[in-house]
């Protein structure tokens, strides 16, 4: 995992990045950058209809596409390598660690001792990896629909290999609500790294209330632990989905433990929810970095009990919103974030 | 201050302005919102030389030029009423309240009793009318290099319309240094709500150790606090000035707090710093709230114990960068954000 | 008229155009100009889904809105000032000579003696500049729907204040079908300068089989001749409606001349044609200089002998195309280019 | 050659490419088309400071890096398959034949028996391939510096795999100006197919005076031709370096012979220029059709009689400001157009 490190001082090295894939010498001037950066190709998201988070790629380094969704990683200037699937942005070499460290490492310390661990999607491979660090971890279902995806990722994204290697890693190919239903054993944490709600797209039935109380609760072990992530939650955003997701766990589950962190090649906040039907332990600062200590084998490098306290603590306005929020996400009420799909085949 | 509580619903409402000015009534569908949104003006912010902040713009309000600078008031689409100095955003309707609750009440609640606030830069008007909901305090000295902003701002900003005709406001048109060397009083708070420091631009040796030796500590009751902006301070952009920013108070004060908080129309996580020769009382959670309650007249938005917990929790990756920046910040050895001065007249 | 002398020199003069309204002065640096120019308004124009033109803004002169569109005047960085109808450039400072010598004098060239036009559309005023210029016109009719757009441009395009105030000039504000209906005079010219065929927009029926015959054949005089804007006409882009529209004459008049110039700042060849039921005078270069000397007071800058021939000699692709065109323009049956009505109320 | 007659009907065919590589069948609906064009790579290309052209990219065919520049093949939403030499547009698929049939056959066509011909640049082999369908010409020496491009065009430009394999042509790799030099025999047409003279470019040197008068005109054999590109042409851009290079050519040969055509992929108007120290034969519309059947093998696309007579005859304001230039490109007077090099190693 040297990887996470390296890109912890990518922010200047990638000045030297030029756009068209040259690189200048760290003697090369100002000036010589700024010229090979005038021409060259731009990624555009469209994160609402007026407003767009564009930076200049490198290169395309390497190019899929599956029956679910087009799959690409790129060579982008600000973030290193970035997996696009259906042109959205899923993940960034410079700040993945964020958002993956927040998926897993606050429900797997919470929980007394996991050992069987669900996650649905994840095909990319980092869910699996920060699991793993878990030594109470033995055995890790990773349920992707999308063979071409997992395939890609396993190929490429090296810091990803010894986690889609590893012989506690079950992976399977389905649709996670069909892989759940089917199997007749329980688990510890299921973990929800699934695609954004979009109208069109394929997960958006994996948000919703019948499918937490029908198919989640029947599925976990006595004192287990769902953790899903919940979309943008940034003080301008979080009335599009994560609020929704947020009081639709807490209609179906005794406990719910929302919290956020600002990942910066999403250009906003991002949520989470915990939720359980048995109370949550009270674990602070020190019993977390203690925990992390005890449980995990490498490093986390933006998770520690400082930070966990602070992802959790919402601030005012946004508690505000979640507490009144009284929409539940079912089929037919359905929520959607800007975004399109592909009208590739899509899961349900 | 009805205007905070109107952008909270800002998100879906702004779906319907269009970007020509026009508005669709609620019941317009989808389409006929895509249709105009076709072909608009866009503000484009360079946020480093290979990535972009891109946002429709509805319609200029107002604008201006003054020596230092151009001065833009326009109507943007995700983000409400946007000001803009010399092309640069600077605070957007939408989400102000988070930058200018986060830069001024940590310090006046940390402070036991303060009284005499002086603000360096704040023309905007929107520092001073946060100063203003604290009971204790007696006087405000507003100071910013630029009149024209000044004007500027109370004309157009009708949300700090209170603030500039307050009677404890005194506001002063003059270098922020200058004006500090010249009075003979001391102040309780100092507040620097100052422009980044961007190469050419007026501002960066407001940030510099010798500013702080010799100037701002001079200028400090006993027991006074100095907050500054300290520019973006996400996971990827916080070496860029706010490590060093935050060293060099650390070389010149006692105590110091750094701070930090997401806002979305930055397209960041941004960061302050306190400093103080004495320590900081321990204000938790609850003893937050308490002050919040008794000092303050009005509602906040965005800060209270909780929040300002969160705030302060930086987390692993950037504690860890601070504790071991070792770059002091003079005259000789600035470092800068990206971004351009427009070549007018300069402050220093 | 000396406008146009002026921005002949326009492309180097430009430079200097700071994109934030600043000027630099003939003696800044490259380097200076290059810093400013970071931030700024664009205006984007989608030409086809994937294909856009972006060019700097430096400032919004005026605004306005009518019941059928929205109408801007901004000044650009590449084009001088720019008239926006519903966000789509309609005619730029540096160019527009190009597309109203055109439009204007061929057909005026070509009648034996035109005295009496009937301009539809054309609210800008430009086009009864130009026919203004032949000493034989004895009266210009032009007849916009559209109140505002000519108000606006009565009162901010100055170029074209001395058209608006001519006594030979009948302003008429109405539907031009309505307006051509109900007189009971007929024309020598009738020149169609309306907006494209965009699906919603008020003008598509101006360009249809029906309209040409019933109402156009029957308001032109004996030797009459019909000339209307018929959209892009770029090796790439003539099919689009230019061929149709050419097709659709073909099939209502005894003799028709396409025509075509390139207008930079549409960023494509633009076409018109004329149609007549009289044949067409051989009008050779040496006859059109000598036509032009005799009947125009003032001075043409793109037109001549020449060009005139260069103009009416389509390119080897677009004239087998048109050739080969069977698609006749009728209500049931319009083509549209790119673009979209801005959903206000249009004329039919 | 059956390349140019499929783009003929490219327009309407690309709607349905989408951007991230997927296609819709015909009967997908425009619903669908745009949701997907929503989020996708662009190419963008900076004409001017604040003019930009931005095309959708929705593949990236093929990458390359030579001493001297990038190499990129890219699949374009609006103009098909678009070869970018360090991020710079050289030709399209959808337009290529616009340029290479005007930089050839005027010249070819204009001379009693072209046997010889030699083309400084032209890599790609779209310029060799129009040149050998002339049944008269015996030998092509195509001279380009860069080996990686004439190598990269080989592999990948399928259009132009028989010119590459011609035994009538001898590829040289090798600096136009020293190759000719070291020759010993001279040539009927000259042809420069060249890069645009851009600040820090390789090819400025190519365009001067004493290039012209002491390398050119020493290889050409009596009655020879000399024909270049001359950069945009358009009626506000032909000041930047095309009046230039049409005078510098006019102080060093008997007749010169301006010409331009819109390219629109190139997003203006394109100039060459012919000069020659024997008069140019009167060759009306009828004598070049003769002359395009008896001589030329294959069709022509863009070019016949009445195109090439319209090509040559530049509107009035152009004209002008070619008559009235007095600017002699030399290596020290040199003009550039917008653009950048790579900053790798260069031609001179």
């Amino acid at each position: 995992m040297g990887f996470v490190y390296e890109v912890f001082s990518q922010r200047s090295q990638v000045i030297s990045h030029m756009c068209d894939g040259t690189m200048t010498t760290t003697n090369g001037t100002v000036q010589q950058q700024q010229r090979v950066n005038k021409r060259c190709l731009w990624f555009e998201e469209e994160l609402e209809p007026d407003l767009r988070w564009v930076f200049g790629v490198s290169k395309i380094l390497h190019t899929g596409e599956s029956e679910f969704q087009t799959i690409e990683l790129v060579e982008s200037g600000p973030f290193g390598k970035v997996l696009l699937l259906d042109g959205k942005l899923q993940s960034a070499e410079a700040d993945e660690f964020v958002y993956h460290e927040s998926i897993v490492h606050p429900a797997l310390l919470y929980h007394s001792n996991p050992k069987k661990v669900f996650i649905m999607g994840g095909g990319e491979g980092s869910t699996a990896r920060e699991v793993l660090k878990h030594s109470s971890v033995k055995k890790v279902v990773m349920c992707d629909i999308d063979q071409e995806v997992v395939d890609f990722c396993r190929s490429n994204l090296i810091e990803n290999a010894e986690a889609f290697s590893s012989t506690r890693v079950e992976l399977v190919i389905n649709d996670a609500r069909v892989e759940l239903e089917n199997r007749n054993e329980k688990f510890d944490v299921i973990i929800g790294d699934l695609n954004d709600p979009v109208e069109g797209g394929p997960c958006f039935t994996l948000y919703t209330h019948s499918f937490y109380l029908h198919i989640i609760k029947a599925k976990l072990n006595v004192g287990g632990i769902l953790v899903t992530q919940a979309g943008p939650a940034g003080i301008l955003s979080h009335t599009e989905v994560y609020s929704s997701i947020y009081n639709t766990l807490r209609q179906t589950f005794k406990y719910v433990l929302p919290y956020a962190a600002h990942v910066p090649s999403y250009a906003d906040t991002w949520g989470w929810v915990m939720a359980s039907d048995q109370a949550f332990p009270t674990v602070n600062i020190k019993e977390t970095d203690y925990r992390i200590q005890k449980r995990i084998q490498g490093e986390l490098h933006f998770l520690d009990g400082q930070t966990l306290c602070a992802t959790l603590a919402l601030n005012k306005h946004v508690r505000k919103t979640l507490a009144e929020e009284t929409h539940v996400y079912t089929e037919d009420s359905a929520r959607f974030i800007h975004g399109y799909s592909s009208g590739l085949k899509n899961q349900n």
